[in-house]
């Protein structure tokens, strides 16, 4: 595990973005799954410029690890919606390689994967109660492979914002790669800022490995590398664990 | 992950074999974890011409991941001793090539193993109630890198046959690789033969993870390789796991 | 560079069989490029029983590097048919993890191994002359890629016996990796036996890079392993280069 | 081979900062050999500020590849004295983490590289001959490792520039990492920017491998990365090679 501390949440995206770029600057197929939501946007901002239309980075497939479909199926998810909005469009990059997760073929992405070689990274955010993905305390198991989660009332309400908060578009279930898929990934990196995110860094890496904390299981991968800002970071400072 | 089948326990003794001396057979340092007890005795044996008095096996050095000691202190533990009588000694491993972990300095086993460049391969036996080391179920936590784990009477009683049955040469303690230390390998091999395993192998490979079944854990690793006989793939047969 | 020397033809067949069987058992696509000839007979005889039929090994793919066609074109050419003979259909190797190099592919040889994600692991044999794959002495250049050779008549007298001394179906040409070719593999392996190899290996592992003396190029390969017996290791022990 | 171009100077820079970091991003000891000169000033200045001070780095090693020492030998060399100015110093990089080749010990560098696990990425210019670090043509030979190069007249006046034209301290000699040392490090890059690289470029992607042409061996590495502007690049584009 390698824990890197930018100064500030600027810095932290200019890490995370030469992270992705890391995996990229190769010859080979590149498999990378990456993550939507707020806490990337800046790192998309830096990788955008330097991945839009170049012919060398064609090698670079992406892959989505969940997905929040609309009720009514009549559009594309939240996921994929927001990764497109904040990469995949202003950067271009060709249909050929973005490779959708979604409600219709989640039963047979591991399988996928495997069949592309694998993902040789997955970068992915934390949430403050420890989720990760669509892994959130008391849906999937440690065990569980890429899954169909159902919402309850507490989900729907938490993912009502995602839909502008339409209730009517909010939908009975989501789709997720559950923490058996991740961990398959060669090379996971997690991100975070914010000092919302300073108490489950340090829980993370000092508590126990508990079902009920999902991301608790990702600090077992072996090659494991966390890029924090200082806020994030302030309580693992504060107890000298790095 | 990869599961391989040898027809009976001599052919996956060989299998087991080769897989040690594919990492051996590189021209850089390479860190192996091997296990003692009864099972690998044959791989051993395999082993133990192909790698005596070789020059070209002078990068390789040994780890053993748990150790059992004597309770007066007067010798060296169970483990490093099984693996001398089995491995190093008829092998002519230089003491130098051979990293002991014991009582005295398993605090610092997983800083050492970071310095030397972290593990390349850690291959492991399992017991039928899914132990592995000295991760026994009610011992160890997820969470817990290398240890010290106090003896109760179940124990006690436990490992009694390694001490020749010598009550007054039980130890109240012994040490063991944790499942975070094992899980910081680069690569895991898991060895199962006989039908007493066919259980648990079907049952790590299909349920939960679960504390209380230390070997699920390790099922998460991305470079994991299981090698069994038809006997100990039974029950995944039978079930059509593989 | 590793340089492994076994005490006979027998254990030299032996670790090299080892070697091919250590790129086999991975958990993803291999691509593997074997050598024909005589030398390699005995490492196929002990790889065929622990190949043959053997579900875990459906990863792996295999191509020869080189092709003597018939002069009539009216059946495989010599170095497929060998391979056939001597590993591939005593195997089982499935039709489809078999990549055939020949008179009517060669030209896109080397963007198909591209694409299929370049060889992992080339195996070669080493002449008395330096020569390695059709790569004699004043016919490649050590910049060509695959590439179509003309047949001389020395060249002609020189494969002869392939044909059995037919003189009719010596054909005017053969095809092969070229020096740029197989310096793209990631990984290869080079095996010799017998005194008459004893002073080649002594030029190439002491002597300048020579065109004229093809395999001098490849002991600049980063990731080189060599296997001899001691008969073919006999000069360089003599002269303390081991 | 991977051929990246970047739209110009400060792109190329951009993007060979961002692979020497991506060596820099592990969890593991890596060895970097680097280059002097004046072209990749610019990298430097971005590598700076992200480099310095982080105690993420510790894990990185660097060292350079040649090294033209004053005649009187009072202080250090040319090249280690360029890197301190453009890249040590500034960047505060720790003196243990700087492996210096020098007059003294150059004939042990192949041997302590080997030690240290050999180099995990070099990064070179290319000069308009085809020369790469100390390899000028007329001075080694492909075969050559790290050794010295006796400056004949010519090559006195060639690095005058580099001594302030101070005609006595121009030595009798340099040392420089030969082409054999150059081909076992585990990858390699390429940096060229401008129009006066233009046709070297093109030559070396091109035309045959030549010891007058010493770069033309590098093409040949399996793991090779040429990084241009499109100045440097013009000639491979005019003939489309890319």
């Amino acid at each position: 595990m390698k824990i890197i501390v930018g100064k500030d949440e600027t810095e932290m995206a200019n890490i995370a973005a030469q992270h992705v770029l890391s995996y990229m600057y190769t010859d080979k197929r590149m498999n990378l799954s990456i993550t939507g939501g707020t806490s990337p946007r800046k790192m998309y901002e830096i990788l955008v410029p330097q991945v839009k239309d170049k012919p060398y980075f064609s090698n670079v497939h992406f892959y989505n690890f969940d997905e929040i479909p609309y009720r009514k199926e009549d559009r594309e998810g939240v996921t994929i919606s927001g990764l497109r909005e904040a990469f995949f469009t202003p950067a271009n990059i060709p249909e050929a390689n973005i490779h959708k997760l979604d409600q219709y073929n989640y039963q047979t992405q591991d399988e996928r994967l495997k069949q592309d070689g694998g993902l040789d990274m997955l970068i992915l955010g934390i949430g403050a109660d420890g989720h990760y993905c669509g892994n959130l305390p008391g849906t999937t198991k440690f065990g569980d492979g890429t899954c169909r989660v159902e919402n309850d009332q507490r989900l729907k309400d938490r993912i009502l914002p995602e839909f502008d908060n339409v209730v009517e578009d909010v939908p009975e279930y989501y789709v997720t790669m559950g923490p058996r898929s991740v961990m398959a990934a060669k090379n996971l990196v997690l991100i975070a800022t914010g000092t919302k995110k300073a108490a489950i860094i340090h829980r993370i890496l000092t508590g126990e490995v508990d079902e009920n904390v999902p991301a608790t299981l990702i600090t077992l991968h072996p090659n494991l590398t966390i890029i924090l800002d200082e806020d994030a970071a302030a309580e693992i400072r504060k107890h000298h664990v790095i």
